[in-house]
């Protein structure tokens, strides 16, 4: 017997209208490519994205058809989030990191109809145009510019597409929350680049939970600033979870150096944002340099790659914000787990609460985790005991967009390619990527472990460890620092690990280099540097 | 195209499962019949709801059975509402206040195969059970006692079902979102009770959006102790949210009084808490006579009836405990909106913040409020115009069970039977119940306006006004009165309107009575007041 309740279709635009609605003069504040701060409001955006529904409806898209965007954190890119998808179309956001050839393998593979860019993005998009003769329109995100026009008779100008849509247009009503909404591809260390395809279901799911307490914890009294872009897993799906709390959203476009941010933070009043570690280095080095401090900031999500402890510390200690420290992937909309204490922990030594919260944190109700060894056993979720970390729920992939049926699950479970341990609360802890990881005489090193070590020496301001082949071990670790301060010596890293990780698992070498090789979401490129220096030892 | 994201039903037994998890031995305290205190956690919960299922599936009893519950809040009740749901029953929680004449028409309607019931109402139960032939098993919720089994040879007892259940037992995976969960019975003020029909779905949509910081605010740091009955619209949801965040629980039992409240409020170090306006003037009557605070608490949602202003101001100003203004309705599961205010308020004087915070609030996402007129006109939401309030969303029913299909809706939105405002902010104000309003010489006067300031009134404890037939203006206010000091008089209590209301608004008479009518839920029985007092000015 069913239930006898309404039958409301969790959809994207069910969000944007509930903002609009209910918060319609809370503002969306963005900077635009060139600086100048433009102030809207959610009714505006839902206006404006319902034109731009109209505007697809009269060029002709089908139902599911892609329509990509290269575009910064912006108003318009949050009116493209909620137009595309609440036209039943499916709103892919490109990286505009990527190299030119993976670009067009993105594009081909999605079948993208329509690309809306940035100005920025110009000459990116004029490099690739004559290789994606399938995209019907090119449209910059801009009112229209004669000149440009001029120059490249090929260009659409955004305002002109909102002037097509009709002021009347509703939302179709032919939409289902398991339809897709939107694509986003993993930036793919190996092999070609996988498209994870969203639903509105799915969406909508993550989004509700983002804004509970232990999660992100969005109300109406919060002003969020998202330096995620909107190109990196929906900028972590705040773009939802905001407007649906009805939250002020701050977009700060192209500028993410620590003065741009510092002064948006304090101007806007913003409370809580979230981002990369290497965002918030700069964010701090600002600080410490300018003397200027963070008198609205409440907390920041802290993801994409490990925390160093010293940046969880110095956000608490010196400007009173409290770090959220956060796993998620692509895969995973990207929200797997996040670290907020329970009841209980506060009872524990300031110590012990402190080694709790470096671990990756405890999933919120919908995602479920677990370790297996090699051969698919379930492994004791003890904190000890180190596995490969697989995962399920109503916001994880089933399936990578258009990849071969049956293909991507272990018997219903999602496979992170993360080595990790669980505890008996759910507080998960990354130990390494399942191909990073170092096997030296039969046992595991976690390069995190060490890089967050030596990150936290003062003279050390970037830190990758990678596994060299050794005779003896196999695999022995091997430190490639940059220095912070041009005294730093190997010899003094390495006494830096004593007392801090056991004898064995110290590193075998430093090697000193001017920058780490970072690819397009800004992680670190362990592949190449492993492919430069995994015969270091060997030399010796 | 659908997405594609794993197909994961949003199921009840999917929050026990990760409370039982992830925080699985996070604590449950429950106070006995007897008053005694039973602690156990998530982890026992769980494991104890699943040998009730699996007793379930022994005894026969087929998907979608309904059974039922006249129980307290206490760790046995929640045991029920996992183990019913979860085995694909129905829980029918029943309303112990009810008449008999109601109950044997509800279980009769219902059709309920089991009732589980507190050893409280083992001589209600005695008095019903030979007008129920259909009902096969009453079990009283404690262990085997003898000597009542050798009284009444019917009794079964509720260990000895649990004992009949599997310890390997696994949650039935025929189960879909869709499926009928729960059923409660509005009490009816006129006509035959009437029975809402929830899904798993609409469950859980509700669930995650009352955990999020605008509605109920659950976090992994919180104790939530729910005065709001578990027969009550499944304790305003809070069963499910509270799990679902991981919240540790303190169930009442049966003794609601100031003083059992407060020793658990402060003995189980209890953050938040939900009821109705009667409880809480009990609980302020006790501190205000024992001198005791309430240093853990933080908040309170409040509902069921509208919340006279001098509460909220004692709680805050006295006790330091803020109040959250709710209203709901059986049909919505029950939560409609909730009074928080947003960013842009907390610029305004602390005197329109006040007004702000007396309204029943705005809706989370999900709900959708509307004002029409009789005609069905969709009416200005500018915080002035009044109509009749409707509403719509994933959990507001569809139809009343076993109603003859099409009866409950008009062109999709439930009609909730109140008069209301909203404003542009979608702040809404309960101007009174559709039936209770006064038309006098074609105006409105609300009565729960006339009712709030009478109960602000030191020398007033109770306060109802009602229409009283008026030869030349058709209907006029008349107040009757419960005195909390024997000196009040009539004219001192019309004086106090001055200045308060609009003169013509001011009722015309005020009748002191010993005490007002309550109905099952506690609500004051207006109808009754009517047909004793309504003619009392025509007899002038």
């Amino acid at each position: 017997m069913l239930g006898q309740m309404m039958d409301r279709q969790l959809l994207i635009s069910s969000i944007i209208d509930h903002a609009a609605r209910y918060h319609g003069d809370t503002e969306i504040v963005s900077v635009n490519t060139d600086g100048s701060r433009h102030r809207t409001n959610y009714t505006n955006i839902r206006n404006r994205a319902l034109k731009l529904a109209s505007a697809f409806a009269g060029r002709g898209l089908k139902k599911s058809d892609r329509v990509a965007t290269i575009a910064w954190n912006n108003y318009r890119h949050l009116e493209l989030y909620y137009g595309i998808s609440g036209a039943g179309l499916v709103c892919h956001t490109l990286n505009p990191r990527l190299f030119p050839e993976q670009f067009n393998y993105i594009v081909s593979h999605a079948d993208d109809k329509i690309i809306f860019f940035d100005q920025t993005f110009l000459p990116l998009v004029e490099g690739i145009r004559p290789h994606l003769p399938n995209v019907k329109s090119w449209i910059l995100m801009e009112a229209r510019n004669d000149e440009l026009s001029a120059k490249h008779d090929w260009l659409e100008f955004y305002e002109d597409v909102i002037a097509e849509g009709s002021d009347d247009h509703v939302w179709p009503d032919d939409i289902g929350e398991t339809d897709a909404s939107s694509l986003c591809y993993t930036s793919g260390t190996t092999g070609n680049p996988k498209g994870v395809l969203y639903s509105h279901r799915s969406t909508l799911i993550h989004a509700m939970m983002s804004a509970t307490p232990d999660v992100m914890n969005f109300s109406a009294r919060d002003c969020l600033l998202p330096v995620v872009p909107m190109f990196h897993v929906n900028a972590w799906g705040t773009p939802y979870a905001a407007p649906l709390a009805g939250a002020k959203m701050v977009m700060p476009g192209p500028g993410l150096d620590g003065a741009s941010l510092a002064s948006l933070f304090n101007d806007e009043k913003v409370t809580i944002s979230a981002g990369v570690p290497t965002i918030w280095a700069g964010l701090i080095q600002h600080l410490e340099s300018s003397g200027e401090t963070l008198p609205h900031m409440k907390r920041t999500v802290i993801g994409g790659s490990a925390c160093p402890p010293s940046m969880i510390e110095k956000f608490r200690d010196k400007y009173d914000v409290e770090v959220l420290h956060a796993w998620g992937m692509t895969e995973l909309s990207p929200l797997g787990s996040v670290n907020n204490l329970k009841n209980k922990h506060f009872e524990l030594p300031e110590k012990e609460q402190e080694n709790i919260r470096l671990s990756q944190g405890r999933p919120p109700f919908g995602i479920e985790l677990a370790v297996f060894d090699d051969d698919f056993n379930r492994l004791p979720e003890d904190g000890e005991t180190q596995g490969d970390l697989y995962c399920r729920g109503p916001w994880v992939l089933d399936e990578y967009y258009l990849a071969e049926k049956g293909t991507t699950l272990r018997d219903g479970w999602f496979a992170t390619g993360d080595v990790a341990t669980l505890d008996g609360d759910g507080f998960m802890t990354i130990r390494d990527r399942s191909k990073d990881i170092i096997k030296s005489g039969g046992e595991w090193i976690s390069t995190v472990e060490l890089e967050n070590i030596a990150a936290g020496h003062p003279k050390v301001s970037g830190a990758a460890v990678i596994a060299a082949h050794h005779d003896k071990w196999d695999e022995r670790p091997v430190l490639i620092a940059v220095k912070a301060d041009e005294t730093a010596t190997e010899a003094e890293l390495l006494d830096y690990y004593s007392g801090k990780v056991a004898k064995w698992q110290i590193p075998d070498k430093v090697i000193f280099v001017d920058d780490l090789p970072l690819g397009a979401t800004g992680k670190i490129l362990k592949k190449e540097l492993r492919q430069e220096y995994a015969d270091c030892l060997k030399s010796v």
